[in-house]
């Protein structure tokens, strides 16, 4: 047998390596791989379908992340990949794989923001599956959510002209990961010492607790806007830009200014001496929607203080420009998460 | 934090737990937690959807599953509870990590039995996650199926007087995996030695490449029979009985004589001078079908060589009888999967 190492391909390349080889053959099914979720179609309803896997010491690490954290950040990341397709979320099914070491006061309170994530976004746990592991522990879960079929918003459908739009702020998950593992870093050469984690709870709290935007596309919903395009930002934003417009054929250019970045985002970026603008670009995790929207509809929500107009898609298919403050074009680049390639 | 041992629960003791602090709320659940399958309603159609879990040391062992078997078996296992729902499946999700040991080329073995079996089956894969590992592998994967509404068969709604039935033969998957972990430990000890399967061809088949019982829906369906009620065998007969009875609130009463053993098994258990009967009650993964059906139904089914009525249900809840050939009855216990107890 050939030895082909994964990092020379990447998550993406093995996916794309994978999907090739697969045909959709039944009616249901209206998209497999390549978005946010797969959709099938029933009657008028359309549903979404997305999973993800969490593995201890790979995505979470139990020495900062509280269990009732992970349970909840578990679901509401797969929350956000069914909102990002305009649907509603509805039912999630959820595996565990834990090691004999973990008592059941543990595994509850995995459950317990596993069940507050539910309470929060109104999901029904179905099913699941439990296991013992050799060593560590892993979620995977699986989200189904709904929407008339006429609303699901696909990566590959912007529009050259069509605005680009962000929620809330960007790279605030990133900048709470760097605190956690700093602070942790200090506890493990000395045990005595207590986390400082004062002056950065919002940022840590968006790398512990991100929430699915489903009040985002209600709220669209309810200015009547149908986004051309969607995707949930979970690898940082050059990541996204570059999917939604390879995806659609089309180009992108983004203005530095317009980002959206928390005070505290960009004071700790400060307190590192590092440019904020990075952390938003490649850190990843925020959870936020970016979405394209036809130029008409840019009144219904230029004023929306939770919704930033951050550049254009262009006709100049594969080229993604990022303005800097002084006007210069720099060529944005997908720098999020490489899991392969460590 | 009070500290509970897995072990005084096991698997089922923690999944009740779990599901009583969890509540259903959108009206497109029917079923959560609790059968093969959960059940979602969309007009007059049903989907269910099951997850399953296969984690390396614990679900399988790499030294002698072939790659390809196991992306087979992934699938078809989830099949199976499909099709315990009576209904056909039609989608999966496939999420899998692996060590960075793993090179390219395994894990397109691993997909290409999955596609095998997607192709087997008409299932459509159209989602998923990859994910490094710190070591060893894990597959976890959702099956989505269909159903018109009235057709999805539970585990809870057998009647007093309902026969019971099994597709297939049993004990057979346990049988193969005693030879391979036979053969697997001669290996050990003395590596210039070459596995003898020859003989056993059947079990170790039905070991690595279990089938879901697709046909006997099918043919049930051709048939006119609705069973009352159903589920997979793969915890062995006596688990399965003891679900579909406790959860109808019911007792039921097989005969040792009938359960249905292929000539192999017998002569494999003969040459561990064990009792096949025991390879069918507790052996499990042998992803039969059992079910009940109204005794109306019977000459449809009486010559079927694919079928065996093993018995039949009873009024007396919670009473299990094994009917040995001498006579005596003898009560069924659950011996099944105990994961959490090892």
């Amino acid at each position: 047998m050939q030895r082909t190492s994964l990092s020379t391909l990447g998550e993406f390349g093995l996916i794309d390596r994978i999907a090739e080889k697969f045909q959709i053959t039944n009616t249901s099914t209206v998209k497999g791989i390549g978005d946010d979720a797969a959709v099938l179609r029933y009657g008028d309803t359309s549903l979404v379908v997305t999973t993800d896997l969490l593995i201890e010491g790979v995505h979470y690490d139990l020495r900062y992340v509280p269990l009732k954290h992970l349970g909840y950040k578990a679901v509401t990341v797969n929350l956000s990949d069914v909102c990002a397709m305009n649907a509603k979320p509805k039912q999630i099914t959820v595996s565990i794989g834990i090691s004999n070491k973990f008592y059941l006061e543990a595994i509850e309170e995995i459950y317990e923001g596993i069940r507050l994530a539910c309470v929060q976004y109104g999901v029904d746990l179905v099913g699941g599956d439990t296991s013992t592991t050799k060593s560590g522990s892993m979620l995977s879960i699986t989200a189904i959510g709904e929407a008339t079929a006429d609303k699901i918003v696909y990566r590959h459908t912007a529009n050259a002209g069509d605005l680009i739009c962000v929620s809330g702020d960007l790279g605030g998950a990133y900048a709470g990961l760097q605190v956690l593992e700093r602070e942790q870093h200090l506890f493990d050469i000395d045990p005595s010492m207590t986390p400082v984690l004062k002056g950065y709870e919002y940022i840590v709290q968006r790398q512990l607790k991100p929430e699915a935007r489903k009040d985002v596309i209600e709220m669209l919903a309810g200015l009547d806007i149908l986004p051309t395009a969607m995707i949930d930002i979970s690898d940082g934003l050059s990541s996204e830009i570059l999917h939604i417009g390879t995806k659609s054929g089309k180009g992108a250019k983004i203005y530095e200014s317009k980002i959206p970045i928390a005070d505290e985002t960009e004071a700790f970026a400060k307190e590192l001496q590092l440019d904020p603008n990075t952390f938003a670009l490649n850190g990843g995790e925020d959870y936020e929607l970016l979405f394209t929207i036809k130029q008409s509809d840019f009144p219904k929500l230029k004023n929306n203080p939770d919704i930033s107009v951050i550049g254009h898609i262009t006709e100049h298919a594969g080229v993604f420009e990022l303005i800097a403050d002084d006007g210069t074009a720099i060529a944005l680049q997908a720098q999020g998460w490489k899991n392969f390639a460590l």
